[in-house]
């Protein structure tokens, strides 16, 4: 059964993940390549994931069988698991919690070499309209605080299977980097009555040059603190806070400024390896007012190494307003 | 120039590293592997490296030349530049700084094979040593609010020389993870009127099964909560705040605890790349009665993806409980 301890000095919590134990023996090798094995995501396999927990199938296709267009099922080795009761404890000065949660794949195409990049627009619409959907279900358990979706693409961002697909982590606790961003946004809200991340966009549309693109109500922009090289985060241009209220015909406005957004970072960084986080308001406790739901795409560059691991301060070789030069194809790679 | 930026909803500085800028083309490969050529940090090529600040050496022995057994020098590729004036600028809602700091480089041996875990204990004794003296040199700059040094082994911990160093990057702002274990220790000690290091050492020694060693009043130990597999922490058992302060034998003393930790690891995890980091109480703000403090030691085992990335919780797959059986050797790897 997985766990869920918090470090006494900063409450960070972490997930000691039973499900996925190894052997010090197995971290030797570095993790495999994709083998030339049948892909468990692959139509005709259906039968080597969990039960589908939803799908877009054709009107005439079985659950678990091939017919669909994009499938969302269990993790077969899930970081949290969904049976149980929340039960606090303690352990002198420690305390740790059952790992309850929900982990959840989404198979977001049939096609095992396509990608957000490559799909038509209306298949990536129909992801972002699942990741909707998942949300929303989620949210009726009342043991949940938070929905995380994100995508891991490449075996250097952390993807062990190459089949195109995003998960979700549903957690009993806001995690802690939601946690600073509804706090910080909120004493901005104190202050100024406004959005922080309204007025970032107010900002950058007054020339920043750190806009890489704009559309129907979009907006894709490099952050002017990034973490990362080539870091950029995608917003509603309008205050949202609840990701899961897009409607369709904003969930196809997001999937073209993603589809267009990813293009753009294959054709000047080669195909890069990388992570995207949604980052909506907690379930329970929606922020109405000064949250304001993103999608922040890292690339999967640069190594993270003992300065970052022991400051938090990040070192980013590129400034933003150099990153976006090139992604608005102002200079050659 | 390199600049400090700050994230305006979170506060999380970054740094802007113009001296390491880089087209996006230069990421499309990984990293090289150390090259066959001339070791820049080894005896004879003293002139590769920008002039030493301190060295160990034999008496008749000329700076910038052979015969030492430890050398500090400047990084050839500062991510700060310690010429300058600090300059807080704002930019909107956005606030920046110049990117005043030191960046230096402790070459750890002459000896290009040696590790921390190979040299004798005298030799890792006298990097222990030099630590103390950096940190209490660069405490006299009134622009520095923090030093951090840390250590990058092995290619896929961050290290871009395979000659074994350590660095330390002095910055004028703390840290905001620093912060964070400032902020935590205080409130702690607010409640309890004791260190929470101090508390945490003593329930660790009533028997949690997570000690790894102790020795000479020092104690390594696999945290509660711990963010990846194997992680350690090595602390001084009695309270101490400022590192600067340590003895010669205590020194020396820390200098037999972290070989020996090290060579556990190294043994029960073939060599693994790691990352260590010295946590020490702010230059200014030395939290004498509640900050303790300590080494983080992270073997680099598995990848960080987007969960972590987007949530700041970390999945571990390996309980500490029974990472310390292995580093015991009361189970076999």
């Amino acid at each position: 059964m997985p766990e869920l301890r918090k470090d006494p000095v900063v409450g960070r919590w972490v997930i000691i993940s039973t499900e996925r134990s190894r052997r010090p023996s197995d971290f030797a090798s570095q993790p495999v390549k994709p083998t030339g094995g049948p892909c468990v995501f692959c139509p005709g396999n259906e039968a080597s994931t969990p039960p589908e927990i939803q799908a877009s199938r054709a009107p005439d296709s079985a659950p678990n069988g091939p017919g669909w267009s994009l499938r969302v099922v269990p993790n077969k080795f899930p970081a949290l698991r969904v049976e149980g009761e929340l039960e606090p404890s303690g352990e002198g000065l420690y305390d740790r919690m059952s790992g309850i949660g929900a982990h959840e794949v989404i198979i977001e195409t049939p096609d095992h070499h396509a990608t957000l990049a490559s799909l038509p627009g209306a298949a990536v619409g129909e992801v972002f309209r699942i990741y909707r959907e998942r949300i929303a279900d989620l949210k009726k358990d009342p043991r949940f605080e938070y929905v995380l979706i994100f995508k891991n693409h490449g075996e250097a961002a952390g993807a062990s299977l190459e089949h195109p697909h995003s998960q979700l982590i549903a957690t009993p606790i806001v995690p802690i980097m939601v946690q600073e961003e509804v706090g910080g946004a909120a004493r901005y809200f104190k202050l100024k009555e406004r959005c922080v991340w309204c007025d970032i966009v107010r900002q950058e549309r007054q020339g920043s040059g750190r806009i890489i693109l704009e559309e129907d109500g979009f907006i894709a922009l490099a952050p002017f603190a990034p973490r990362f090289p080539f870091e950029a985060w995608v917003l509603p241009k309008t205050h949202r806070s609840a990701y899961e209220e897009i409607s369709e015909e904003e969930a196809d406005a997001l999937a073209r400024t993603m589809g267009e957004l990813l293009r753009r970072m294959n054709r000047v960084l080669l195909d890069p390896p990388f992570n995207f986080m949604l980052h909506t308001a907690p379930l329970k406790d929606p922020a109405t007012d000064y949250f304001h739901w993103h999608l922040e795409v890292i690339p999967k560059l640069t190594r993270v190494a003992g300065f970052e691991w022991g400051s938090g301060f990040f070192i980013n070789p590129v400034p933003p307003e150099d990153s976006v030069r090139y992604l608005r194809a102002e200079v050659a790679p």
